[in-house]
C-alpha cells in the first residue's frame, strides 16, 4: 500500500523556520507521510534543525529540483556540466542530511522552456554525467529519480519510454523514474499503460491534476492510475502536487506558467487530496479483489 | 445539494422490529438522510411504530416496489390491472403513513423477466391506469416515481426517452422518473446525457454500480453522473443500492439475479458508499466552479 | 491482428437457402472474415451445401448456442444432463461439418433467466460433463468456448474469474472462454483488466455494445478493449453481435429481451461496425507503437 | 454537420508554389474541405495565385498566427501594440485576399512562453485593441477567432471562461473563440463541459491529440467532444492539427516544443484523421438519435 506525500509549496514557498515548521505541522496533521521540499539552500536553512523537526513529526522527506540553465548536465559546455554536477552533489547531500533517500525532479537537463531541439550529444553527455552522480548518490544512500516532464519544461526526457532508454544508457542501478501525472497527461499515449511499461523502474510518483488544481476536477482518469500502480505492485510514495497563483515561488511559478488562482484555501485542498487518494486506492483494491474472486457456488 | 439515502436491504431483508430498528440505527449512524424500504406489509409490520422511529431518527423515507405478475397494470386482463391498482394504493398509503412523499420502483408493469414483447395496448393500459393512481397519490401527498429498468426486469420502460413519452401520455403532473445507474448502464446510450435529457422529470435516483457491488469498482463513470445531476440542478435524494448474496430477499434476489457474494461486510460497504458519493459531489462542485471561473488578471 | 466476424442474425433469423446465401453474401461483401451461426438443425438445413457455400466465399464459420432448459448440463436430473450432452454432440458435429473449429455460447448451463441460485453440485456436474464433451470435441477438431454471460441469462458463469476456475475444474485443455463485451459491461469489475486476466484462455470474442445496438453509441470503452486484446496478443476472431426488434428469432429475442428497435438498416449497421472495429484496432496499434517508441535524439 | 479542415503544416512548412500546390492537392484528395495556413508573407507568396488555386480545388481557407513578442497587443509599450495592430491588419487582408472568412490563433498576446504573470492592464490593452481590429476585420468580412492556448504558449487566455469574459470586455460581435482540444486537455476542467459553456461563441475548432500526434492515440476523449459539439449545434469547421519533428517550421516547432517524431508518414496520418473524425461524428449522431428515440411499443 502506497504512502502519501505532499509538496511543501502547497503550504508556502517560503523557507523561514516558522514557514517550514508550519509546513511540517500541516503535513503531519492532515495525515500525510512525507513532505517534499524543493532544494533548500543550507546557507539559508538550518538543515540539522529541519532534519530534527522532520524526524520529530515522524515524516519522510524527499528533495526535488530542476537544474538551472547554467547547470544543465546535457550542455555542450563542460563548465556548465561541471556546475550541474556540483549542484546535484549539494542536493544529494541535502537529501541525506534531511534524512531522505530520494532526490527527484528535472536532473537530466535544465528546467524550463528550451530553445533548441535535443541532440544525441546532449543525451550522451547527460547520461554519462548522471551515471557518475548516481554513484555518488548511492554512497549517500540516495536514489536519483529523473522527472519525466512535458515538452515545455525540458526537451530531453518527455516520456516513460525515453526515460527507460536513458536509464539503460547510464548503466546505473541507482537511477529511477520520477513520474508525474500532470506531465504524463500531456506526453504519454496512455497514462495507465505507461505506468505498467515503467514497472519497477518507478522510484517516485507525483499525483497532479491536468491543470494542477484539485484532484478530480480535471481531465485525468485517476482510477486507471491507481489500478495501474496496484497492478505493478508500486507501494512507495505518492506525492500530491498542486500549484496556484495563491502561493508563489518566483522561479518555479514562472517556469511552470502558474498564472491562475486554481485554489485559495490550501488546507481544504490538501484535505481533499488526502481523501481523494485514500478513497481511490481503497476502491482500486476492492476492484482488484472483486475481479479475481472465483465466486464458486458453495452450497 | 443532494441528500443521501440507502436501501434497507443493505442492512437486512427482514422486517422484524429488531431488524428494522437496526436498519434505521445504521442508516442514521453512517450519516445517511433517508432510508428506502421495499414495500412492507402492514399486517406484519407496525407502521405507526415504524413511522415514529423514522421520525425519531430524523430520517426521510421512501417506499419502492415492483408489481407482481398478477398485479401488472399493463396486462390485457382487467382483473389483473385492478389488482395492481389495489396494490399501488396500499403502497401509497404505506408511504404516506411512514411519513414519506415518494413511491418508487417498477410501477408501470410487473417486475421480472417477461416472456413477450411489449404492445401498444399494454402501454396505453398502463398509462391510463397510472394516471388515475397518480391522482390518488397526489391526494396522499405522494409522488409516483417510475423506475426505468433493464430489459430483463421489465419490457415496457427501459430508457429515459420511453419514460418521458410515457409520462406525457399519462397527462399527469404527479408522475416522475426513478432513474437507477445500474439499469442506465445497460439501456441508455449515455448516462450523463440521459440525465440531462430527463431534467426536471427526475423524481428519484438510485446510485448503483454496474454489478451492483461497491461504487467505483465497476464500469460506471460516476463523475459524469454527478456532473450531469449538478448541471440540471437535481438536489433531491440520491439513494445507494447494492445487492449481494450475503443478504437475501427471496423474491427480489431471484428477480434481480443476485448469485454472487459481491460483499460481506455491509457496514464497510455503506461507509464506503457515503464517502464515495460525498467526495464525488464535492469534487463535481469544485469542478463546476473552476470551469466557470473567469480568472481575470487583477493586478 | 484479429479477424472480424459477424453474427448471422444481423442479416436474418431465417435459415432458408435464400436467407443463408444472402447472409454469406453480405458477410463477404462487407469484408468480414467469418460468419457465426446459431445452431442450425441438419434436418432443416442442407449442411453439406452450406459448408460448400461458406468455403466458396472463403469465410470462416463458428457455431453458437445456448442449452435449453431440458438440456441443462448443470441439472440435478441425469436425463436432462444426458440430453444436454446429445445436443452438444450434435452441435460439435455441425461445427465440424460446416468446416468450423469453434463451438461457442452458453454451454455450461441452460440459457435464460433462472429461478434458483447456482449450487456447488450444479457446478461440478457441469464441469465433469463438459470435460467429457470437450474430449469428443477435440476428436472433431472443435474447441468448446464457454460464453460468460450476464446474471439474467445464466446463474453459473458470469465472470472471467468464475470461467477460469471452472475450466481448471474441468481439467480440459480444449475448453476456452467466449467473452462478450455486452455481458462483461454488466458483470466484470473492469473489462480491460478482465481481458488481461483471461489472457490465453480466451477462445472467442463477441463485440457488442452495452445496449446491443451500434458500436460506440453506448457505455462501453472499446478503445480500452482493443488495447487489452493487443496487450495479451489475442489475434483470433472478433465477432460483431447486435440485436434489434427488426430481426427476430423468437426464442433468442425473448431470452435476451430484445424489445426495442435499435436499428433498422442492417447493412448500414454492419458497415459501421466493420469501420469501427478496423479503426479501433489500427488506432490501438499506433498507440502501442507510440508508447514504446524510445525517441532518442539522433542528431 | 461539421466540415473538416487540415493545417497545412501536416503537409509541409514550406511556402514555395510547389509546396503550396502539393498541400492543396493532398487536402483535396483526402477529402478535407478546408486548408489552414499559418500567416504567409505576401512578399514571398503570390496571394492572387494561391487564392485562385484554393478556389480551383473548391476548398475553404483559414489563416492562423501567433503574434510575435514585438507585436504583442497586450504590451505596456504602445509601439509594440501598434506593431501588433499592423500585423493583424496584414493577416486580415491576407485572409480576405485568399477568400477566407476566419483569422485564428493567438491574437490577444504574443505566442510563446512568457516570463511574467498577466496583468489587468495587459488584459484591458489587449481587449480594447482587439475591439478596434475586429471592426477592421468585419469590414473585410473576416472574423477574429482567439485561440485559447495552454499556459506555456500564452499567459493571457488559457480557458473558455477567460475567453468569454475577454470577448465581453471587447464589446465586439466579431470576436469568437478558437478552441483547440490539445490546449483544452491541459487547461479546462472538462473539455465537453467547456465546449457547452462556450456555446455559440465558438468560431473555430482545432482537433488535436494530447501529444499532438495521431488522433485516438492519446488521452483525449473525442467521443465526448463530438457529443458536446453536436449538443450545442456547432456545424462549422473542425480542423485537424498535428505536429511532428518530421515537418519543421523553425519558429512554430520551437514555440510548441516539437522534439519528437510522432509520425513520419503524413498521408497515412491525414487519412487516419479523416476517418477518425468522420466515424466519430457519425457515431455521435447515431448516439443522439438513439438517446432521443421514444421507442413506443407499436404493435
Amino acid at each position: 500500500m502506497s504512502k502519501l506525500g505532499i509538496h511543501s509549496f502547497v503550504w508556502s514557498a517560503g523557507s523561514s523556520q516558522a514557514e517550514l515548521e508550519d509546513a511540517l505541522k500541516m503535513t503531519s496533521e492532515l495525515g500525510f507521510d512525507l513532505i517534499e521540499f524543493s532544494y533548500l539552500d543550507p546557507h539559508q536553512v538550518d538543515v540539522a534543525w529541519l532534519a530534527q523537526r522532520i524526524e520529530a513529526y515522524g515524516l519522510g522527506v524527499a528533495v526535488s529540483m530542476g537544474l538551472p540553465r547554467d547547470g544543465d548536465v546535457s550542455s555542450e559546455d563542460p563548465s556548465v556540466v561541471a556546475n550541474g554536477v556540483t549542484i546535484l552533489e549539494r542536493a544529494i547531500a541535502l537529501t541525506r542530511d534531511l534524512g531522505g533517500q530520494k532526490l527527484a525532479g528535472i536532473l537530466s537537463s535544465s528546467h524550463g522552456k528550451q530553445e533548441q531541439a535535443p541532440t544525441a550529444r546532449a543525451w550522451k553527455t547527460s547520461a554519462s554525467t548522471l551515471a557518475n552522480v548516481a554513484h555518488t548518490a548511492k554512497s549517500a544512500g540516495v536514489t536519483l529519480n529523473l522527472e519525466i516532464v512535458n515538452r515545455f519544461e525540458s526537451n530531453l526526457l518527455n516520456t516513460v519510454s525515453q526515460g527507460l532508454a536513458f536509464i539503460e544508457d547510464t548503466g546505473s542501478d541507482n537511477i529511477f523514474l520520477h513520474l508525474d501525472t500532470f506531465h504524463m497527461n500531456i506526453e504519454e499515449a496512455d497514462i495507465g499503460l505507461a505506468l505498467r511499461h515503467a514497472g519497477d523502474k518507478i522510484g517516485y510518483v507525483h499525483l497532479g491534476e491536468s491543470h494542477r488544481g484539485y484532484l478530480g476536477t480535471g481531465n485525468i482518469n485517476f482510477a486507471a492510475i491507481f489500478d495501474a500502480l496496484r497492478a505493478i505492485g508500486y507501494d512507495d510514495y505518492l506525492t500530491f502536487e498542486s500549484f496556484s497563483s495563491e502561493v508563489v515561488d518566483e522561479d518555479l511559478s514562472l517556469k511552470t506558467g502558474i498564472w491562475r488562482n486554481l485554489w485559495s484555501d490550501n488546507v481544504a485542498l490538501a484535505e481533499h487530496a488526502h481523501r481523494f487518494i485514500d478513497l481511490g486506492l481503497e476502491t482500486s483494491r476492492l476492484k482488484m479483489e472483486l475481479m479475481k474472486a472465483e465466486h464458486k457456488a458453495n452450497h
